[in-house]
């Protein structure tokens, strides 16, 4: 079964960034989600897809897909994926609205997260909360995809526009984990229940 | 109640190292635990003590133990982690063996793992295992520490040491997900037991 997260970032770079302090745009926080999508002890997610939409300075939106290979083109560390961004955001300069670039298992497209899940076609929109239903007992549709930002959930604004999307809310608990750790908890739960 | 963990380094530098690529003695690794010890959404996990044991070079072993505290000094990003650890290794320089320095919620000391566990006093040591049992039905004892190396498990030479501690062999499911990964999941099973 296929897993699909999608991560909002309000503040991410839209053109090549200073790999010296991943916190300016937290690119850091964009990476470390990136490594717990893809990466397990010694291996690759394949059955992952990761879609991260980028609203900072100085061009947004830029999406960026990776889909999951057995050679990613970087490792599990914050700075390796932040130089993989990198270059793809430079392949993705000068881009038009709505249009994209495919690179191998890459896609670097100028269009934006409501765009983006208004032509989602069959599949259900899920989108953490620590108010929403368990995920250990929700039942997960045949397709789906993840929306992370927090376990603190999305602004008001986004989540009305999930809800009126047909979104469910789901909660991996009481507490307000960080996007990525939402990402290793819900991989365990899946990986659990579907193997 | 307290959450101890403990990560054996067998590469792990020990004195302050190059800050410019922390992939070296997978010093990548070491943050991204402590990352995942200590951090959640908005806040820092002021039950969680983590220890790192450090057996690269230039003078192993030593090791560096944190306890949460509202400010930790540093961020959840890889970088800023690796750079207090160089300064707490700066700190233990020179340290003679069985010796130790404290400063705040930090120590550094030069003493080894085995030596470590063999003196815990009252608490049960659990460590990591894909064929262990099940984490979501094991009962939890009042006073444990976790090893966390990797879900493939531990050298068989480290397993049957602390086997004949009387330890508990605790799996998350099948994935042999990697170390920081262990950390938030076995994180969210105790949030959702003991709040």
């Amino acid at each position: 079964m296929e897993r699909e997260f999608i991560l909002y970032s309000s503040k991410g770079f839209t053109a090549p960034f200073d790999l010296n302090d991943l916190t300016k745009g937290r690119m850091d926080l964009v990476a470390r989600c990136i490594s717990a999508a893809f990466f397990i002890s010694y291996g690759i997610r394949e059955n992952t897809i990761f879609h991260v939409f980028l609203n900072g300075p100085p061009d947004p939106p830029r999406q960026i897909t990776l889909k999951g290979v057995k050679s990613m083109g970087f490792l599990p560390d914050e700075k390796s994926i932040a130089k993989r961004l990198n270059e793809i955001l430079k392949f993705g300069e000068n881009l038009e609205l709505n249009k994209e670039i495919r690179i191998g298992n890459i896609k670097i497209a100028k269009k934006s997260f409501e765009n983006f899940l208004k032509k989602l076609q069959g599949k259900k929109i899920i989108y953490l909360h620590r108010r929403g239903k368990d995920v250990r007992s929700y039942k997960f549709p045949e397709k789906f995809v993840v929306i992370v930002g927090g376990h603190r959930g999305l602004p008001q604004k986004t989540e009305k526009f999930l809800e009126r999307l047909g979104a469910d809310k789901v909660s991996l608990g009481r507490i307000e984990y960080s996007a990525s750790h939402c990402i290793t908890i819900l991989h365990n739960e899946l990986d659990r229940r579907f193997g």
